[in-house]
């Protein structure tokens, strides 16, 4: 007998459960079209060159990697055993965002897209996670991006295109937390991180509220040796506004934050936005503003992104500015869960058709078709007879009526709902 | 620079592609829940046990596994150099199809779910064929199934949702092929096939037309022997009916098929529905019933499935009569693209706001969010200045109409399309 549990880590849905994921996807996706953002689609696999060239960091040690087949793995086994020898037993593996992805194809697609192009890109990732409650190895996100522009309007456009999908997913009071890297890079290079570690030591500071500060303090010093000045990293990272790095170059820096603090606050009221100096992220590739929307019922962020300026020209693009933003949909479905909001309201036009015996199968089957051409969703029951069993079903299905063609209805012609 | 092409048999969509796709894809899930189908979702990742389990068939070969990670692989490593030594570098792989990992769900979850239960279950599956044109490694199949009813109106209902998506998808003139695997069974015995390779036969004989003649009559004669009657197993293939076979129990099953075939007919009028003596259809986990639908325009079918009573007790479910189908979502694409019907109109209600100047973005913001509110798709320019490049984005998005808000239209606060 084979286990019907799913992969460890990995998860089933219920219809029920699919309603809800389905709507919620669906009212994203609309909010995207609304705002002009075009749909695309890459693939579930990408070549190991691909998703460990750039950007990856952390989640490459999360990679799950494809077994390469045939000769290929034949000719590899051997070196594995061989000491010093280089080997690799994969050549592909599952995206773990849909970030390296976007800038593939937008490298290799530029010339049919729009300039700039806005891109909606949605769809399962998959990080090889240690398996735990409320970690999951399969999750979907949802990413706006805006590629090919510097333009401050994209900033404005990716967080205002999310919060929108959150007030139409009745996701109220959701905070919006604003930051640059440039200005964190300043505070740490006063701090006493070296310039080349900058990237590095956003990724561990991320983790700030996550782990145990001690972890952190631990991980920067390992980064940057003992001169870091600890007291006045952390206070930044808690939140505290350093004025002595707010200079020259950085103060310009910042007034462009508060602006956009300013014109999303104007278009968004229901939103609270807020400039946080302590603010991080955990990916390496940002260059410029960055964000992340929470919401008190989630734990960690329910959306964030930011700029990323370099990554397209990793696969041979032009230099492209970009900015981008994700939802992560499985919080938000968790959210919605809470706030009871994710169940649609019952379906007032489904009906059962029974089917009453083997003999009036057709009058069945005839009357479910008469009721799909005016509008209702009808639902001929996969059993005959034992109308017990059938009401039963009907009610499993949630059906709102269920149509019972006994011979007088049948010799009628018709029936009554 | 890292290549910017997908991997091998993988594919990129452009935005006109996935209207397209997600148009189709909508119209189908339409028609599911019309009929009173409900969706699952199950993972993409499945244990190898699973796949391996039963019903793969040749499509074991095919699957797509995952390396094993961290201290699992450094232990099966050592052995796979070991002659003689088994070892399994990977525990996991990408599901190749949606009826097994359907049926160990059901296993699971058929105490929460209606009974019987009819399912609609959509997404990608991925198979390490060679890669070659219109071939693709990851690509969507849509199945409609009933478990737990051996009633005939699952054949029916099955078949007749499938119908009436491509009805509505405009594929016009569908022929339905039906058969019953115990009827070929009975013409495959009387041609000198043993009968513990009645299943196996019908997977060599699924190729005929697609591969060589010779080539298939070679595999049923490594298969049964030279006993075996080519030349009437090879007539019966052909389409022809054989008498001979349709005695005792097998014409019950005949007159069974004939009924379906009729009550078919009856509710989809423009389809065409035939009895083909011959069909297999190559899957090993068939028991009764099984179909296919062709189209002029696509090569091979464009939908297909049977009756599969055995599969889900391999999981510990109870003894399960199951029934399904499954659009074949990437040659209906193909389909669709030949009729140029998978265009959908182009979008009146699409308007660029363009940003006339950095001092005035605030004010086709503005704008922009008038026009949502009133229905209007409304994409904010991620430009700004430069009239010239704006309006050429416009273009290039398929925008209807483009915005321009000057100083004279934010002083006046009005403006007009």
């Amino acid at each position: 007998m084979i286990s019907n549990l799913p992969s460890s880590g990995f998860r089933d849905f219920l219809p029920r459960e699919c309603r809800a994921r389905e709507s919620a996807a669906r009212t994203i996706a609309a909010v995207a079209r609304e705002f002009g953002f075009q749909t695309i689609e890459t693939p579930a696999v990408e070549d190991l060159a691909v998703l460990t060239g750039k950007g990856s960091g952390e989640n490459e040690k999360l990679i799950f990697k494809i077994l390469k087949r045939g000769e290929k793995l034949e000719k590899e086994l051997p070196k594995a055993l061989r000491p010093g020898e280089g080997f690799e037993l994969a050549d592909a593996g599952l995206r773990f965002d849909m970030t390296v992805p976007l800038s593939r194809y937008y490298a290799r697609h530029q010339g049919s897209l729009p300039h700039p192009f806005k891109a909606f890109h949605m769809g399962p990732v998959w990080r090889a996670e240690r398996a735990q409650k409320g970690r999951y190895r399969e999750f979907i996100q949802c990413d706006f991006d805006v590629l090919g522009s510097g333009d401050m309007s994209c900033e404005i456009e990716v967080i205002s295109a999310i919060l929108a999908a959150f007030e139409k997913l009745k996701i109220e009071e959701p905070e919006v937390l604003l930051n640059d890297r440039r200005l964190l890079y300043a505070v740490l290079e006063r701090c006493g991180i070296p310039s080349d570690k900058l990237a590095q030591a956003c990724v561990v500071i991320d983790k700030m509220g996550k782990v145990d500060e001690a972890a952190i303090k631990e991980g920067i010093m390992e980064l940057a040796g003992k001169s870091v000045d600890w007291d006045r990293l952390r206070g930044c990272v808690a939140g505290h506004r350093d004025d002595l790095a707010l200079q020259d170059g950085s103060l310009d820096i910042f007034k462009r934050l508060e602006e956009i603090r300013d014109d999303l606050a104007r278009m968004n009221e229901r939103a609270k936005i807020l400039v946080a100096p302590g603010l991080a992220r955990g990916l390496d590739y940002y260059t410029g503003p960055i964000f992340e929307i929470r919401h008190p019922r989630a734990a960690g962020s329910i959306a964030g992104g930011g700029r990323y300026d370099g990554l397209i020209q990793a696969f041979g693009g032009k230099p492209t500015p970009a900015f981008g933003g994700s939802i992560g949909f499985e919080r938000v479905m968790l959210v919605l869960e809470e706030l009871k909001g994710a169940e649609p309201a019952q379906d007032a036009s489904r009906v059962c058709v029974t089917v009453f015996s083997t003999e009036l199968r057709r009058e069945a089957f005839a009357a479910a078709a008469r009721l799909r051409a005016q509008g209702f969703k009808a639902d001929v029951c996969p059993l005959s007879g034992r109308l017990k069993a059938q009401f039963k079903y009907a009610d499993a299905t949630g059906a709102r009526w269920a149509l019972v063609i006994g011979p007088d209805e049948a010799a009628a012609g018709r029936f009554k709902l």
